[in-house]
């Protein structure tokens, strides 16, 4: 039941999961030290297995279709504390240290920034820093 | 951009949610006090809108094929606090008030039990009330 050097492409562990039919699974990451959601995102089993060895989320880009190192362009880094499954095995949640206290590419500090209120969408959460400065498009 | 009477079926704030092919969008549930993430599970546009109607999170069951009351058979039932909305518009969070501080089917608090250490996932959270008296089964 242990991960070893002969299996390292497929530990045990990653064989709970129930993953979608496309391999993945959706991974929730939550600030451990305030509680706050930072964003939800998607895993597939490689992405999953480098997040336990690396101690970094890694997520799986569905738009890109390729491996995303959460941070690998902003800084903005994920250092994982702690990784949890659900009940039905199909929901990852990572307790992470949050670099630069800044989740989302909108340069808030979490992707739930939007309220529903009196039947519309409201941003309730600032903008703590510039999109472009973070991604250097300025 | 208000809910009207005669349009009670497409609230616009709806629209702005892009489900996925099944009309689904997953949902966090994360109580309002404590920020324990409780549970995440699947919604479509009718049990969104529910759950904005009757303040009350009301759910879409993949495995049934309906609508899931949340609490409807143990009571355990999440009243709605907040409701937010991702940054790419794809998952949604409701801050709860978890009646009976039960979310799991298992009878834990959390469906997020179990952690993984040592290349093996560990249950570390406590069963609050056995499951069978919860459902009733016993």
């Amino acid at each position: 039941m242990q991960n070893s050097s002969d299996n390292v492409e497929t530990p045990d562990w990653l064989d709970a999961i129930r993953w979608t039919e496309d391999g993945l699974v959706p991974a929730i990451a939550q600030d451990a030290d305030t509680g706050d959601i930072l964003m939800m995102a998607w895993m597939n089993r490689e992405s999953l297995r480098l997040t336990a060895e690396e101690g970094h989320a890694v997520y799986w880009s569905r738009s890109r279709g390729k491996l995303w190192r959460k941070g690998e362009t902003s800084g903005h880094q994920q250092v994982i504390r702690d990784i949890r499954l659900d009940c039905d095995e199909d929901v990852i949640l990572l307790k992470v240290e949050q670099k630069g206290g800044i989740a989302c590419h909108t340069g808030r500090r979490s992707c739930f920034y939007r309220t529903l209120k009196d039947g519309q969408w409201v941003s309730v959460d600032p903008v703590i820093k510039d999109p472009g400065t973070i991604y250097g498009s300025n």
